[in-house]
């Protein structure tokens, strides 16, 4: 076991602050990592702050994970030291069930492993994060990055990434498909970026008039401005997808009606409350509502090579990690373009 | 214009009740039909009571209309007198927009015309449906009908038989699929018939054990009682694809529950308020709810070409129009198996 500096939650009222964690000697099949960026994910805030129950104290969140390995195992094949290598949501899964063996980790039967306030197979208790200097994986669980694109823009790949890919890919969204983005925070401009080098005619959806200019320059072809009722009944029935990437309470029924014959949207925010649907509004037009969790391990390096192929990165702020605590007020204000990323250095 | 002898409702108060109403002379491209049998659908009680509002009375309901052609128009091709002929939930719609275009006049971008209640485009005012002795239908939307299976049989076929073969086709149930069926009135029984003859392996799922054996003798395989929360439980996870036919509020959870990785559940029915979905119940499991109306009429045309091909009828209490009213009370107690069909001998 090896003390590694981390920044911790000790109870949902506390702030982030430093703190000592033990990783693991690295057995046989581990990868040992030097953590250089972590992504700030709304998810980590959610965990800390226990808004989604079952947060276990000490909590170190953080799973978009880009650092350089500093120790393999003796049956680790993919890595050696000094490669660059990236953690994403889940360092573990049962690796037997139907979606284990369909590389579909992230819908592990049993119940996958996740890379913070997960059950620790190895050292009892939960798993932490990201927001620490080192972390140690099993192999099959680590992705490998390319060196040719800023670390710091990779690091949001590993979830707010793969949550947009994933689904894009799943209900083949391409070219001739009309896509609406809703919201553009860190997931949606990863959802524009992804779904306009997909060959997709993208809209953003947005309730802020401020984000259009951006929303075009991160790839999107249109821009409707959700809270003018005039500009939304003009879309409706005109999209095959949307992509729903808000996490705050809004009217899915107003979105459903922007669906053509046929159409899909996907949640990948989940709200505090339930989404109210009269069975109608799915019944004309043949319309579905659907979800989407993060991505398999087979699924995220691939989405890692395509961004690499097509030079995709997150837009970023890198901050040090003393201002974590002000980072989070920030993201509950929607104030970051569009991902917050630590340096890690700065611990 | 033909005097033609009905059964209406006069306010949404009123028992169904003896009227006259007038249909059109057919035009070139009409066919005028002597309606032999017209089912009785969950809707007819919904429009008669105006519980969906918008209903014009007096109100002649009856969507499920089979009967024999007794004058054509000039240009008519596929009729002549006295052949058998059919007409389901809609007599017309726009011919124009992609969705007609492409035979999904259900979904018709301007408005389908509905068998009853829709907006009559030739006499002014609502159109009539079934509950009478003759109609006078456009020839595109009439479809065709073997005299090899017995008639009163095949009446539901035009909506219960139409409603659950389309989504059944169109989310590509067959051989492998595991499908459960939510409810065992009209449009579930037709569900079950249909899944077990596409070579689905299909679960009743209903809180009523007295259907068990009725439910395997229609071609369920398993039955799943809903109110017995541990048979509900084992089914968790097993089922890929859900045909809900209730129309009585429900919790839809429950049923996302028993969905396996990638499960959709599609709702043919409609409650009278809103489902209420955590997305956290659609994000994990990658799991959609959806719905479908009806079916288009090239549809329609092959669901009663495959019923009669594969002897695949309603099961049905024929009953005298006289006694509608008490079907009425019946039917909302669920007590019909599976579907009352007016012989209109008796009008």
């Amino acid at each position: 076991m090896a003390a590694t500096k981390a920044y911790a939650a000790q109870t949902a009222q506390s702030p982030m602050a430093p703190w000592s964690l033990d990783r693991r000697e690295p057995t046989p099949h581990d990868v040992e990592i030097d953590i250089l960026y972590c992504g700030v994910c709304h998810s980590d805030l959610h965990t800390v702050r226990n808004e989604w129950g079952g947060t276990v104290y000490p909590a170190v969140p953080g799973h978009e994970i880009v650092g350089r390995v500093t120790k393999v195992g003796d049956h680790v094949k993919r890595f050696k030291v000094g490669d660059l290598a990236a953690v994403g949501c889940l360092v573990d899964s049962c690796r037997e069930c139907a979606n284990c063996k369909q590389g579909l980790e992230q819908y592990c039967l049993v119940g996958m492993v996740g890379t913070y306030n997960g059950k620790d197979k190895y050292n009892g208790g939960v798993t932490y994060g990201g927001y620490s200097k080192q972390i140690v994986v099993t192999e099959d669980f680590v992705l490998t990055v390319s060196g040719k694109q800023p670390l710091e823009g990779i690091a949001p790949l590993l979830c707010a990434g793969i949550t947009t890919y994933s689904p894009l890919r799943y209900w083949k969204v391409g070219k001739g498909t009309k896509v609406g983005v809703l919201g553009l925070g860190g997931l949606g401009h990863m959802g524009v970026k992804l779904a306009a080098s997909f060959g997709a005619e993208v809209t953003m959806l947005s309730h802020s008039p401020s984000k259009e200019a951006d929303a075009k320059r991160l790839g999107a072809h249109n821009f409707v401005l959700t809270k003018d009722e005039s500009q939304v009944a003009k879309m409706n029935g005109y999209f095959d997808f949307i992509l729903d990437t808000v996490s705050a309470e809004h009217d899915y029924n107003l979105y459903l009606n922007l669906l053509g014959t046929n159409g899909t949207m996907v949640c990948v925010g989940a709200p505090p409350t339930p989404a109210q649907i009269p069975a109608f509004n799915l019944i004309f037009g043949r319309r579905s509502i659907g979800g989407s969790l993060i991505g398999g391990i087979p699924e995220t390096q691939e989405m890692l090579d395509y961004c690499a192929a097509n030079n995709i990165v997150s837009d970023v702020e890198v901050i040090d990690i003393k201002d974590i605590n002000e980072a989070y007020e920030r993201m509950l204000k929607g104030d970051v373009k569009y991902r917050f990323v630590i340096d890690m250095a700065t611990l």
